[in-house]
């Protein structure tokens, strides 16, 4: 049985907010989050590690689309991105506002709408 | 008068310790290092945010390259990567090991001939 929660996420088993999907790529709001607007980008199959991910310039890509979707979002240049990888078994990359971001975290859908405006 | 230090580590004016380089990109220690073996991959052409680098995609393919170098120079699967970009207004990503590697992050020559012998 595939216990992986992003697994779970990529087939609908656990819901999300998404932002983008392709055939390779999803990427939805992270309920445990940094700042208003924080995204997760995932590769839809399964893969340990960002660097395990055979389409790694594509990948970011979408990270790139997501950012700039952002910056016109949340009126900002300034977007993070973070790569770290211990807490879910799942590649997965970051990307979010600064920290100057106002607005409520939790607001999900209005962050949801907010961003797939803009992509 | 360029002032941007990055622009002065790609044209040589300011020494670093290169660990790739390529036509459009280069890789280098921080010397305010996170980790051992902590590595900066930057364009060489001036950007001010890794969002408007033109191929970000073979800019990630770049930083992919020195994460998997570094897992085998510091036997550990665990890299990570940040891009924040407030603190040198030239778009630049980290790249390092996580903080269980252990060494002298100082040590940079032999950590450059580390990461350099798995590329």
């Amino acid at each position: 049985m595939n216990t992986c929660i992003f697994c779970k996420i990529v087939s609908g088993e656990i819901p999300s907010y998404k932002v983008y999907e392709d055939d390779d790529f999803l990427a939805f709001l992270d309920i445990h989050t940094q700042s208003p607007g924080h995204v997760q980008v995932i590769p839809k199959q399964h893969h340990r590690w960002v660097w395990d991910v055979p389409h790694v310039g594509a990948y970011f890509e979408v990270v790139r689309k997501i950012a700039k979707a952002q910056q016109k979002a949340f009126n900002t240049d300034w977007i993070l991105s973070k790569i770290v990888g211990d807490e879910v078994e799942h590649a997965h990359i970051w990307v979010f506002p600064n920290n100057k971001v106002t607005g409520n975290a939790m607001d999900f859908e209005t962050h949801q709408q907010a961003i797939r405006a803009h992509l």
